[in-house]
């Protein structure tokens, strides 16, 4: 087996990494993802940073195919569209597979970051040999990756899985970042674990350590280091979090009874601080049916090299389905 | 090609037909689904009727399949689990797929009403070529099918598609069938109608047609009959009614981006009553990126026949895969 090519594309840092077939990264290299003013000159800077790696790793006929996760991808069109955060894409379509295809002259496909982290977790994390599984990111925002009958749901258009914009909060909910009200996002993404703080702080005179703090420099790792500490305001917090996301999951079993619901991304490290109250609001929430049967797991992959890892699984799955088609 | 049978299994009558690869159904007869006390009396029951409709159309070897669509009916394991309406089965797993495929030797398929609705929309209504569409039957309650990459969504369990039991009123909705608070069903189906007109004409005084009735008569066809005459207050229960399936449906969308939803059963019958506050209810709360996109449509299905066409659905189904699988 060749490797492949993994690019993650985040608002800040774009990763490039070359993969084998068992998982091992061996090789990485950044670059800034919103030093350019255009999308060429931004894969002009990538393939210059990606062809020091190519060469290393035995050049470019080594390599099967490429992978790429980033916001707003679009798998059926191979473009970004539309992301809001991209200083070179907020106003349009960017065909980026075919741009780094034609310059590479390999196969590449594009997707969603968290549609990569799922297709990562069952090409080399906990979901493994599962056929139906959502992979919720808990991030800045919380974006889904969904998994039945051992495929990636994309929908008629490309855009399923927006599980972070479902309604959980039908009356007076919070203004979401996508402008509607009452999103899963608003409340339980690292932004939302902060505003709950804040919010508990201003409205109640509970004792907290997090009192100390500027209200406006709070973020989710200081509530999660003040929970870890004791501080009951912080645990409520997250308590608060965990049994919105379980409820949230409870109605995500109604439609797909998965058989695992996977966490990924910043807010996992608060460990049992969130997924027991996640399992408490689902158990609670579920439907008689589905209690007790979803497993709630934590990530397998690794953090630092977790979205790469997810952007090459896209990359191999394009290459065994070339593969296959031949 | 051979016929399928079909067995349309309800709550009050159970209703079987010869269909053959057309679409047309040949010959049907029916037995009452509760005069039985164990399911062994019932399978008798249904194969005295059916085999006066099988020696009619050519004998058993004309038959290539059986399709049944039953409340509670789960296709991985071809039983009707715990299904509450059900005196025979309300306690207990019946295979009732395996009992008719040993009486008649051929073999026998079975799913949920609402997932036997998907297929037969699929089959022969108005989601043939679809490959990403929701099926949502309004009737008594309100369940669903759906098929994503043109396969029915069965999940890890068989269970998938309870999409009247996700919450739609996150605080202080109304309880449900199922025992739990602000479902959808326990708003957007018949009975949900009727308790909407209720509600309104007890807690307002508004003038309405439906004042001279006993309240506790009230269905959701006197509501939609009161409506299209002009009465204010029916209007505004349909209208209640269709924008929160909208709602719901905008975020069945962020779940996974269908080409259409399509309404089937009793409730459709008001026709623009619901449908029209059912596309303002989806315009007016989906993601910007969903606006516009999904088809709204009314099942294409004979009312009296679609049942027993979509049974026979499934039954069609498992006879291609066998063909396939030769």
């Amino acid at each position: 087996m060749k490797n492949v090519i993994g690019l993650d594309l985040g608002g800040t840092n774009s990763v490039l990494g070359i993969v084998d077939s068992r998982g091992s990264i061996k090789a990485t290299t950044a670059i800034k993802t919103q030093s350019y003013t255009t999308a060429e000159a931004f894969v002009d800077a990538a393939l210059s940073a990606l062809n020091i790696l190519i060469e290393q790793e035995g050049g470019i006929a080594n390599m099967s195919a490429m992978g790429i996760g980033a916001p707003n991808g679009n798998y059926y069109s191979g473009a970004i569209e539309y992301a809001p955060n991209l200083c070179w894409a907020h106003n349009g379509v960017v065909p980026l597979a075919e741009m780094f295809s034609q310059r590479l002259g390999i196969p590449v496909a594009l997707t969603n970051d968290a549609n990569a982290a799922a297709i990562g977790e069952m090409t080399y994390g906990v979901a493994r040999g599962m056929k139906n599984f959502i992979v919720l990111t808990l991030g800045t925002g919380v974006g889904s990756g969904i998994v039945l009958n051992g495929q990636l749901i994309y929908g008629h258009d490309g855009f399923a899985g927006e599980l972070g914009h479902v309604n959980v909060v039908s009356h007076d909910g919070r203004v979401c970042g996508c402008g509607r009200q009452g999103c899963l996002e608003a409340y339980c993404s690292a932004t939302g674990v902060a505003r709950t703080a804040r919010e508990r702080l201003a409205n109640t005179d509970k004792p907290s350590l997090l009192r100390v703090m500027n209200a406006d420099d709070i973020t989710s790792l200081d509530v999660a280091m003040a929970a870890q500490k004791g501080d009951k305001l912080a645990v409520e917090v997250y308590e608060f979090t965990g049994t919105m996301l379980g409820k949230a999951c409870a109605d995500f079993a109604a439609f797909c009874s998965p058989e695992a619901f996977i966490f990924f991304g910043g807010l996992t490290k608060a460990g049992d601080l969130i997924m027991n109250p996640i399992k408490k609001g689902f158990a609670d929430n579920a439907l008689t049916i589905f209690k007790g049967k979803p497993k709630f797991l934590v990530s397998g992959l690794d953090g630092a090299s977790a979205a790469v890892l997810g952007a090459s699984a896209i990359g191999w799955e394009l290459a065994n389905k070339m593969m296959t088609h031949r």
